[in-house]
């Protein structure tokens, strides 16, 4: 049986190039001759699946007007029409599909009967997947993960800045919280800076359809599952974008939303079933006068979804209140939308060939479902990844998501990473704060020290800022080498590593620290006729260039570096306002000093014997200058020292 | 086999009485001819031993002059000399001695045989358990733990107070570091007193003799681990008082150390091994001259028992460095040591009954010794407990140390109890904050919200203070208000509760904010002359009178509360300067309230209908009036409230 799906496997990757022509050739499983193709049904989603998939089930929403009138019949003995399930609304139809093993890739036909003998066609696709499972590399420890807000990085296309049949039209840069034009044309031509800057992955914030009448710029409230919002473009330029990726080696990481859609998502105005969302009947009852007192929201209070002694009401007023009161909450309770969500996620990596998830507000969809999510999605791609955000500075709850932990109450989230806002935290305070017994770099020891209680700290992600918080620059008071010291630190860590666009040349919310459209203002150089251009350095700052300088000569060699990616880790205790950690693999050892000390030093060695250096060279991967191990080190400046001993 | 042991156990427990009052009765189990008692050893420890442990095997330490170039022999076939060890100095032998099933208590001699002829006799006894090892009953969360400093607490017999031979001599009641004259009779005395507060159990820092030159007072510098500090009283006394707790049912807790001994233990001046003590060369080295400067304190770097990342080196300074330069630091790696840590320890339970073991400074010595150490008590006492003393707020080093975590180096402690500081800086700086997002009473809850992460909560050991910290009256500002609100909410959480001794009549260190004497203040009325009497209450300020009131109240409460000491826990997002938490079982719902409004509110109660208290009358603890739950909770003034169902 094995051996058959082994076989199978391999002659589907064979086919892969060519069926990538044909991909639009009607073609039928059990004769060659084209079936007659027909669209009549308004909507149908996923709009086409993949034979192959370890779960043979595909379940589709389809919306038309009157559909639960209508039987169905599926033109394809390959296929089983297994149920049909009405909604509570009667435009909505739910069919629950076998794709038997024998199901050849091409298109077949769905027919919708009424009593009355009228009937609907519509012609479904089903494709032959192109890359084999395990063939689908998740972001990993090896990777440095560039992220952008796409509507602020580079506007490469002008001509989709606005269209007038969306509710928020046309662009204002004037104003931070309004579209600004960016698109994925400008991340596909913003490729190579960022690969020059040593990094190995990007992660967009989505670019999904928010069809919304303001904020729609950051794109967390989707309208649309599967559409491209047309101001970042289209769903073959997204497909492009991807195939990019994959000829440079870079992984691309999509930012996907199970917890809510955004307002104006279509379903709103006709809702399949009476608990598609929460709140659902509330929000129905007010929808005329919607507004902020009205709205249900999230009590926010994360920790009930850990807490044994948590009250039923306030884990339902945590997980059910709607983020805010234009992201309608969505009630993954519902076995139709849990089905919808995970097929839409799955129809994604298939479809872009994905390098990774991004999972927004991890805590806050209903938990058992979020399990079930990952562990189909980790179930068809064995090496993928996903990352889950919880903003949480308390290592207890980082690790309670990472699957394999062994939580009192049993649940494991089959979700591989998590995000380190502790390390994040201490790394600020620790180069923040005065060196004292409890304060300064011991924070950031024993911040690292609680390594311990993960899982796998190297699945973990850490990052010194992030599209919702106050850029690390500004998070430093504006201190260039604190921040130097913070980027390399949380880049040699057993981690997988994460920057924000821009801080690679100092961008900041100085003006109103925290304010969200600041913290993601335009790129510069991403818009013609920028005076300032930070993918060429044309009028920009030298200490911004010599910040780009460092991130790419700093990843750049963490790209190379087996001891980063999943060498062994030592640290010791930060004595004389420093704090030495070594990483080390067998052909390699890397030697990360934080030095807080104005005045030159003289580092004695004898402390670090455990790291077998004595006698050894080293080079300063910064300078390029070679030591030798002996004695003493001399750290003529306060900042960071990476040393490698592969010369 | 099973019930033969079964047997033996009820026969020795029907002997118990008997035997008690022949314990110093000559008994030969061969024959019952009376052996020729003779004491020629300068030193054998333990000084008697039982037979009758799970453990048959003993290991006495035999300290004499030139005691190595003697052979051993002991009169007694039931008694097997395994082996005889030399150790380093010529003046020790250690003996392993098997006690056969076929011992019977009583007295018999061991031989010392030289070369020459000469020889000496010890006479050595071997006692009957009088009790069953399953009746040690540990403390658990049905107690509530009075912690006393035994110098400061009463001073019931001036005529202890100073001894010529040892090296601290008189009392100085003016400086806060001098005896004070506090003694084990104040404690007996003292059993009503505290036994009316509610409490059912009582922790006093150690009672062992401390022959420092200066800062003998606080008991943690042991030169003698088998002898009671003449200053304290007798060993006699402490058997008393141990039988004066069991007559009241009351839980004697000894607070042991076997990270450290005073620099004046007698072993100090002839170590029996080259490792008997860490760092012992360099001691030896330096014994003329030894100051603060040369010493090698610990790092105190205590992460480093967990952290994976940690180097040898760091580990090594913060296990084997020096407490202080007055405390060497035991080498429990010595397998001699070892044991006689352990043997110790059970020696104490055996002797006194013990109702429990806290163990000082936890993470200090050798971790795997300490798991030992803690494993083979457990052992022989199945329902003991013994609470570790970890100084941390981060839970999960509280947490790693509790037995039955899943630690990732497989490490398993035996211990029951571990302490929670992380609670008792969350109580304190939730009641001192303001109310905001992230700061006030939701810092408690969120702390609670942490127990998932325990292996059982229950267990754990939770308090307002202790010997070591600023008073909690002081922490909080001296807020009376405050004060009870921290005292009340502690002790309702599902947790052993602990105390310490002057914290009912406000005492406090406000002149010099966390100076030890000053915490470690005399006890109004302790002290004959003394103008304040606590424990009539003579002359003591009204408020201190309230407070008083107020603990026993609440402690009286809590003794019979089945829902406090084993009960469920629900709790609720704090809202509106309110936060309430219930502990319920099957009779018994008790809800706790902390208000921190200054005016009055109705509390709406639709939000806690999972209690079901709905209609239901329920007694204010604290004032005695009875309220009918229902629609809304009047709380008038700032503070805590107790209800109970049980009326």
């Amino acid at each position: 049986m094995k051996k058959y799906l082994l076989i199978i496997t391999v002659l589907t990757t064979l086919l892969m190039s060519s069926c990538k022509e044909k991909q639009f050739t009607p073609l039928s499983n059990t004769t060659a001759k084209p079936i007659v193709e027909a669209h009549e049904i308004d909507k149908i989603e996923p709009p086409f699946w993949w034979k192959g998939f370890k779960n043979p089930s595909l379940q589709l929403l389809v919306k038309h007007t009157a559909i639960a009138d209508y039987s169905v019949e599926i033109l394809n003995p390959n296929i089983e029409l297994v149920k049909v399930h009405k909604a509570d609304s009667p435009n909505y139809l739910f069919l629950d599909l076998l794709i038997k093993e024998s199901a050849q890739e091409g298109k077949f036909n769905i027919i919708f009967k009424k009593e009355d003998g009228s009937q609907l066609t519509q012609t479904y696709e089903l494709k032959a997947r192109s890359k084999k499972p395990e063939d689908f590399i998740g972001f990993n420890s090896s990777d440095a993960i560039y992220l952008i807000t796409p509507d602020r990085f580079k506007n490469a296309n002008p001509k989709n800045d606005s269209f007038e049949n969306l509710n928020e039209k046309g662009i204002n840069r004037k104003d931070n919280y309004a579209r600004h034009g960016g698109d994925i044309e400008g991340i596909a031509r913003g490729i190579k800076y960022i690969m020059d800057l040593g990094f190995t992955a990007v992660w967009s914030s989505p670019l999904l359809t928010n069809d919304m009448h303001s904020g729609s710029y950051h794109g967390y409230a989707i309208t649309d599952y599967y559409q491209v919002d047309p101001r970042f473009g289209t769903l073959q330029e997204y497909k492009q974008l991807a195939l990019g990726f994959q000829a440079t080696k870079m992984k691309l990481i999509m930012d996907q939303v199970a917890n809510h859609c955004g307002l104006e998502h279509w379903w709103m105005r006709d809702l399949p079933f009476k608990d598609w969302v929460n709140y659902q009947e509330h929000y129905e009852k007010n929808r005329e006068t919607w507004n902020s007192d009205i709205v249900k929201r999230s009590s926010h209070r994360r920790t009930t979804n850990q807490d044994l002694y948590a009250s039923k009401k306030d884990k339902k007023e945590m997980s059910d209140g709607w983020f805010v009161k234009g992201m309608p909450d969505l009630n993954q309770r519902n076995p139709f939308m849990a089905k919808y969500l995970i097929q839409n996620s799955i129809w994604w990596i298939e479809f872009l060939e994905l390098g990774g998830i991004r999972q927004d507000t991890y805590p806050y969809p209903d938990k058992q479902f979020m399990s079930d999510w990952a562990g189909a999605i980790m179930k068809e791609y064995p090496n993928f990844n996903i990352v889950g955000e919880e903003w949480s500075s308390n290592p207890l709850l980082i690790g309670y998501w990472q699957d394999g932990k062994e939580n009192s109450d049993g649940y494991d989230s089959n979700l591989r990473s998590t995000m380190d806002f502790a390390m994040q935290e201490k790394i600020v305070s620790g180069l923040r704060n005065d060196e004292n017994w409890g304060s300064g770099l011991i924070e950031v020891y024993d911040a690292l020290a609680n390594d311990f209680h993960y899982t796998r700290p190297l699945d973990i992600m850490v990052f010194p800022d992030n599209h919702d918080m106050s850029r690390i620059f500004t998070q430093l008071n504006g201190d260039i080498t604190n921040t130097k010291m913070a980027l390399s630190y949380l880049a040699v860590l057993p981690r997988i590593f994460q920057m924000y666009y821009g801080t690679e040349i100092l961008m900041n919310d100085f003006e109103k620290p925290g304010d969200h459209g600041l913290i993601r203002t335009d790129f510069p150089g991403g818009w013609d006729g920028d005076a300032v251009n930070a993918f060429t350095g044309e009028n920009l700052a030298p200490e911004k260039i010599d910040m780009q300088n460092f991130v790419s000569t700093l990843l750049n060699f963490r790209k190379n570096s087996k001891a980063i990616h999943t060498g062994k880790t030592m640290h010791f205790v930060p004595e004389n306002n420093t704090y030495l950690l070594a990483r080390f693999s067998e052909n390699e050892t890397v030697v990360h000093v934080l030095n807080k000390n104005d005045k030159p030093i003289d580092l004695k060695l004898d402390r670090f014997e455990e790291l077998g250096l004595e006698g050894k060279t080293l080079k300063n991967v910064f300078t390029g200058e070679m030591i030798t191990w002996s004695n003493t080190l001399t750290l003529n400046h306060k900042g960071s020292y990476l040393f490698t001993t592969k010369l």
